[in-house]
This record gives C-alpha cells, structure tokens and sequence, in this order.
C-alpha cells in the first residue's frame, strides 16, 4: 500500500438540516461530508474534480464504512483530515478523521476505482499521479 | 386555467432522517415529498416519469411555494392529495395538500413547464395529454 | 451471536432526489433506505420506533458499513431484506440485503445499542425481546 | 416594512450529493442553502443561532417561495446575497439573490415568526434588534 504524498483538512459548518431529532448531526450525513472532503482534497491538490469528470473519468464509491464514536451538533465546525492509500492495482482507500476543536468524534473510509468512459482504469489524472511517485517510475 | 381530470393521493411514512433537532420534518423535505408525489401521480395515471424522460421529456420546477401551518412528526403517514392545473400555454402547477389523520398540515405548489430534448414544448406526453380534454380538441 | 426470528423486507421506491449527475442513487442515500428499512422492522415486528422513543429507549447508530455492488435507479423498487443479530452483551447488528426484481445490488450493515434515558442499557424493548427466545430464558 | 440595517453574503460551494440526475443542484437543496445563509447572516451579525435557541429562542419556517431561473452545478461557488425585513408585528421575511460568477440564478424568501420558549413573541434576541433602529426606540 503506497500512501499518497498529498493530504487536506477541510472544515465544514454544521447546517441545521443536518441534525436529526436525537438533536445531533444525522449519521447518513457523514458520507456527503466525507464527499465533500474529497472535492476539496482533489480541488486544492490541483485537480478539481469536475474538471476530472469532463475528463471523462470518474471515482466511484465501492465501500464506505464509519465508526461514530462522539457526536457533532449545529453551531459546531467539523475539521475532516484526509488521506489517500493505494489499496491495490486497480483500488484506492480515503481515510477520514473527524475532529471539532481537536476531539475526534468520527473516522471513517470509503475505497474507490477510477473509471475513463464507464471502465475500471489503472490511470489517475495527470495530477493525481504526482502524488504517487512510486507509480510515476 | 383548466384542471387535470386526474388526481391522486399519496401517502408517505415520516422517515427519522428527515427530522430536524427540534422534533420536526425538516421544511426542505416537503419539495422532496412533492416530487415523490408527482412520481405516484405520473405513475398511476400510466405515464410513469422514468419512461417520459427515456422519451426525452422533462418537467423541470420553474418555482415552489409552500406554506408551513403545523409540523409533522416521526410515526406519522403524511397524504398528499395532488391536483394539476394548466397555468398558461406553457405552464403547469401542481397543487398539494398534506395531511395527518385528516388534519391539513401544509399545502404547496410548484410551478412547471414540459421540455422535449431540452427545450420548453407544448406538446404533453400522450399519456397525461388524455387528462385534458380541452386540449385533445 | 443470536439471531433474531423476526425478519422483513421492506420495498422502497427511488426519488428523483436520490439521484446523482452519474445517473444513479448516491451512496449516502443507502444509510437513510437503511434506516426507513429499520423502522419498517421495528413497526410490523409490534414495537414502533418511535413508541420506543416515547419510553426512553434509543438505538443509536454506532458503525456503518457498506458494499455498493451494482447501482440503483430511479423508477426502480428496492427490496430491502433485514435481519438482526446479537453481537455481544450491549450491541446488536442490523445487516440489510438490497436487490431490485431479485438481483441483488448492495449489502450492508450498521451496529447498535440499545440505550435508556441517555445510557447503554441491556434491557430490550419488551416486544423485541420476545424475538431473543435465549435472552427470555 | 422596515428593513435590518445588516445584510450578507455567504458562499457555499456544491456538493457532489446535491445534484440529480438533470446534472444540476437538485430543487429542493435551495432550501438548505437559504437555512445555511441566515446562520452565516446571524453568525456574522454576532448572534449566532445556535446561541439563539439556547436561550430559548426559535425562528421558525413559516413560507418558502422560490424562483428558479438557472440551474448551478457541481464545480460552483454560489453567493447568497441575504437580506432582513420586518414584515409586520411579528413576522420577518429574509429574501435571498443567488448567483454565480455574478449571474442570478435564483431568487427565493422564507417567511419567520421568532419564538420563546415555544410561543410567538415580538421579542427580538438583543444583537439582532439593534439592527432595526425603529424598534430600539
């Protein structure tokens, strides 16, 4: 498993929508936020993800899975650091790590492949691959 | 303004996902019901809305209007009496009326046109086209 | 591990709003199917949720997992079979089987607890006990 | 109709799960966004809402209306141009102006009661009424 040299924290607001009436951040909504981090990783790392899909490519989400451990609550703001592991040939693991003011509340992952027109593909874009300098030998 | 001879009623169950920390629906939920409303009302007049957009048309929200006069709750079945009324040439509004064991709790319009390979038309799908009878003439 | 001898499946019909720019249900809609699929248990098994609620019980979520094997559709109808099984003395396992006309689409699991005004709690609901025939004893 | 002296502009940037599959933001995530722009419009007026309802206060939803006249998409930054007016003795209307890149896209209100401890009042909480001098008086 070859680690992606490339990392990012984003911080996200709780929206009021998000809670549920437990009077805590609903849990189905941790997969859009961890979504979100993935925009902004791909985004800042110099690859934006829209522009990855009029590419043609795209990164789709084979599993997810998430251990809840403290929740989160509007009025907080949710600092999601994010990483990225090379599971294997063709699969690629983000990691999740889920803090407000320095407790970690939640962590999680989801595993990936990247497609080009519809297939499964060993490329990444351009400037994804940097970030992987075992691969770009 | 001519009405739809076809009208329906959907009933919906409250999902936990969809309160919010104080106890309630969240008010973005009713466009979601609405939507899941004019999909039964399609559906059952035998013009499912998947097999419309496989034709290439669409019926895009051009507005929304909704009026908020009691919450309703986690346990509940909310109907949602549905109505359709020719607005203009091009435009239709559905109307909604929700209710919980009778008791009106909100209503709702949302205003539409009909496109057809991306662009406004007045022909309907002939399946919905039946239901006005003014303008099968 | 016991199991429970209550199951059910419960059938979903996809939103127009569940859906995503790739065409297909976004992952993070599957946690909330989840969820509805639980309530649908909790109800036909007797106990409703939110009657549980009202006596003080909840059942937080404390880990998600999720295989997407194959997409799903609007203008499709998920099934979504569910059982239960004890994990260990405080934790249950919901574990869901979702297929649409028998093919099978996504599997998943989510871990629980059982807690009472606010604490971990090994009491069950009465009219979920009674499906734990060893707990009875 | 007597208008807050404090308006804002939030920017929120699409998410991935908030669009459909037209490939646009889905109807009813407007909403949210609105909900979003009045934290940030009562967060930076330095009476965030969360604060709010701690001490007993809610603003509820009482009518949503949008406009839609350009869909946004994945990729884009939208600006919520937020403004405040008194409606009449107890009712507050925000109105919002989406754009993007400078082009409106979407115009929408919601009509607000403020409440305490679960009834109306004209009661404004302290660092919002300063902002409408005519009531200070």
């Amino acid at each position: 498993m070859e680690t992606c040299s490339y990392e990012y924290t984003a911080r996200i607001e709780v929206r009021y929508a998000e809670t549920d009436q437990m009077g805590i951040v609903h849990h189905s909504v941790y997969a859009v936020w961890f979504e979100q981090a993935r925009t902004e990783f791909f985004r800042t790392a110099g690859a934006s993800y829209a522009d990855m899909e009029a590419e043609g490519f795209a990164c789709p989400v084979l599993e997810l899975g998430v251990q809840y451990k403290a929740p989160t609550h509007y009025g907080e703001f949710v600092d999601i650091k994010t990483t990225l592991v090379k599971e294997d040939k063709l699969r690629y693991r983000f990691k999740y790590e889920l803090s407000v003011e320095g407790k970690l509340c939640t962590v999680g992952t989801t595993l990936h492949c990247f497609t080009k027109a519809g297939r499964p593909t060993r490329e990444l874009p351009a400037k994804i691959a940097v970030f992987f300098p075992a691969d770009a030998k």
